[in-house]
């Protein structure tokens, strides 16, 4: 077995292995810059593991692997143009640097490379791979979408959002897990259920980012809480209150919300007085341990022998962050 | 052997039929609007062609040509937004309808459907298919890339030109035949020699497209002539211009293009004088022709009976348009 540490070293060399055409350098370019600004690179980890765990040879797992990382950045990259972010992971964002055109086309070209990668693996696996990874991509521009239409929507339910998160983040964790699991030959059942905690991890992560927005500490996290608040969004943090406040607490919600003369730290304070009164950190905690708990039950379950499975819990459980 | 025709009624048909989610529906909305503004379906009928070509079943063909569709529909979505084009084919453009990040994202989505439909096929041909695919979408993207920065260079050359039309437009020609020939089970040099034809015949018509926007009949094709010259788009019959132009006739051209105060109308009239003088036409019609024959000795090159290539030799013919 590969250890986390040599795993993480061969996904960064190899991801700076992946050879671009030089010209034309504006389509290029771009393209090596966003592959470069790092980010933790979980989900490449989770295919070599998932590939690891099941006893198969990573090397014929690295292509897949470096194919899910590159797709996930060309997801970042058209979204950061959707969403006009100035900045990712404290670098210029492409379409700030370069221009919007220079990044959709750029993002094209990365999720064409995406499917090359993909590709590149053995023969026997490719229909199954590349069917659980285009349902997967689809599911994603879902999440993008239902992610955009509820900025404009006020009736977004709790269950809408969770559906909405598990579309745009939790499934292509589940889909990394599951190709590793492909690669390696597992069986269907067991595919399937590494794909479910898969899926459940990211539920549980996503859940766990709403909170630290709020309730992170800034020196760690390097950012002003109460992001999400200051620019409405309907977070779970959020979703759960409105399902809990009273009349008055509702009210201020929305006053909260709508009050263009509210200053930022204001906003922040009151909202965060509401959620506290309401316990919204505890109700966070406990969905998160919800599906935190659904995904070790559904690692539990695959035919390898348990002191093979520790690396993957044990990377889950590392990716917890504790909450004051 | 099928007839153009019936060829032509399965693709509509077929099209019609992909079926996408339901919902989210701002997001597969516009991907099925896009797919129903029409056009000629010139590539998938190339796939079933040269299918159909090499004795092969155009079941097999059918997902891989609707594969080539979505993926060009998807190409026209995204460059519309570069291009903040207006309309296309006298439909109001997705962006416009809806929103840019909606045309973005339905872009992104019609992509994963191509290549969904793109590995429906024999899974003995996946690899082939999706390595000429990738390739070819690949260059695309560099295609559309060199178009844009070529808006601002100064110092494009014919070659310049050629090179981008020929990645641009011209290959995603070469790669329909090419795929509908890998789908029959042809050989590796019949599968080059048709690639080769579809991207010699793609140069010749996009030629023909420059062409006609200044020379073709106003009624036949249902747009003001000089669109080009209006929007300075370096065309095929500028650069030939400014590669034979003496210095008087270069200076007017720089001078047309430069000077703001010029009405459309008589910025067209003047520079079709000085393509006159040149005999830009005649030269267009020349290198139009080198294409078509170098397509035509390609096809004669098949090793296949004669007369089996007239569907194809016919297509070719028919999509030539006499210039007065």
């Amino acid at each position: 077995m590969s250890d986390l540490k040599s795993l993480q070293q061969l996904i960064d060399e190899k991801l700076k292995l992946i050879e671009f055409p030089e010209h034309p350098s504006s389509l290029y370019e771009p393209v090596k810059y966003m592959l470069s600004i790092g980010g933790k690179r979980i989900r490449p980890l989770l295919v070599l593991m998932a590939c690891d765990l099941f006893n198969g040879d990573i090397n014929k797992a690295i292509n897949p692997a470096l194919a899910i990382e590159v797709f996930h950045n060309f997801t970042l990259l058209h979204d950061d143009i959707m969403d006009k972010a100035p900045v990712r992971r404290n670098k210029v964002t492409v379409h700030e640097k370069w221009n919007p055109n220079i990044a959709i086309l750029s993002g094209d070209a990365m999720f064409v490379k995406a499917i090359q990668l993909l590709l590149q693996t053995d023969e026997s696996k490719i229909r199954s791979i590349t069917d659980v990874f285009t349902a997967t991509a689809l599911e994603v521009c879902e999440g993008q979408q239902l992610d955009m239409d509820f900025e404009n929507r006020q009736d977004v339910s709790l269950d809408d959002y969770l559906h909405m998160i598990r579309l745009k983040t939790a499934v292509l964790l589940g889909c990394s897990l599951n190709i590793g699991a492909i690669v390696a030959g597992a069986s269907k059942e067991d595919c399937d259920h590494i794909y479910s905690a898969g899926c459940n991890l990211g539920l549980a992560f996503q859940l766990q980012d709403d909170l630290l927005d709020l309730y992170g500490d800034e020196q760690q996290f390097g950012k002003i809480p109460g992001g999400d608040i200051i620019a409405n969004k309907k977070t779970f943090l959020l979703l759960k209150a409105l399902e809990l406040a009273d009349e008055s607490q509702k009210n201020e919600i929305v006053y909260i919300m709508s009050n263009p003369s509210l200053q930022p730290v204001e906003k922040v304070s009151r909202m965060k007085s509401i959620f506290d009164e309401l316990h919204i950190a505890d109700h966070t905690l406990e969905k998160m341990e919800v599906y935190y708990q659904l995904a070790m039950q559904m690692i539990s379950t695959l035919h390898v022998p348990d002191e093979r499975k520790s690396s993957l819990t044990g990377l889950a459980e590392s990716l917890r962050v504790r909450v004051a």
